[in-house]
């Protein structure tokens, strides 16, 4: 497996190291090279400062041949450039993109991209809780 | 079920909305007023402004009553030390501290917090959809 992470903050940065711990090929692009110190010492892939929303940038990172796009920055309308030009210009077999506001998850699957919201994923995790406990209180 | 949600960000914000419409009492406290406006029309709660640091502040929120405490905030020392304050302090029977760094989440479990970390759950869910591409792949 060949992928692409943009976005090297602690959310890129932490799958970056468990997807390189688990033997995949990683990239990782992020504007700003002081991010990459997110990534661990045995941290096995390579590292690409640049702006992901230029397909130079995308293209040294040989997209081409990525397996799997994440987008995982801070900022909702550069995932979901991002995500769009890996699926439709570069017909990246799969594209995820993290979606910070969970209302704009529907827009983001609406254009056909696999989204993954870290605060609903959160909600849900809670609510599966709060039924553990009111079982356990029966 | 009374439950206390401390940070009305994006995730504070979202989870109270889902509780609320799940017709549970909840009570949203958060420093900054504006982040109220993450509450949806529908929101049945209370909403308290201020900082939850401050017991006076947790006190007004009934916090002797709630069954579950939710510190969401953005700033891990913050729901690490609102957590605390909850669980030994005011008894509180189940607390969750939201952890945005996943290598502080040992710290937290180790202090009897339990914990919802985000990019943690994110990269679970990322780790399980690439084992579906594997399975569809062969």
């Amino acid at each position: 497996m060949y992928i692409i992470v943009v976005g090297c903050g602690k959310m890129g940065g932490f799958i970056a190291n468990t997807l390189s711990r688990k033997e995949m090929d990683v990239v990782v692009i992020d504007v700003n090279e002081k991010s990459f110190s997110e990534l661990s010492t045995d941290f096995s892939g390579f590292q690409i400062e640049g702006d992901a929303l230029e397909t130079e940038i995308l293209r040294r990172a040989k997209i081409e041949q990525a397996d799997l796009l994440l987008v995982l920055t801070d900022d909702d309308n550069v995932n979901l450039t991002v995500a769009q030009v890996g699926k439709h210009v570069f017909k990246v077999p799969h594209t995820i993109a993290r979606v910070f506001d969970p209302r704009r998850e529907v827009i983001f699957q609406r254009l056909g991209i696999d989204t993954i919201c870290p605060t609903r994923l959160s909600a849900q995790k809670i609510l599966d809780t709060l039924e553990q406990i009111k079982k356990d209180n029966k």
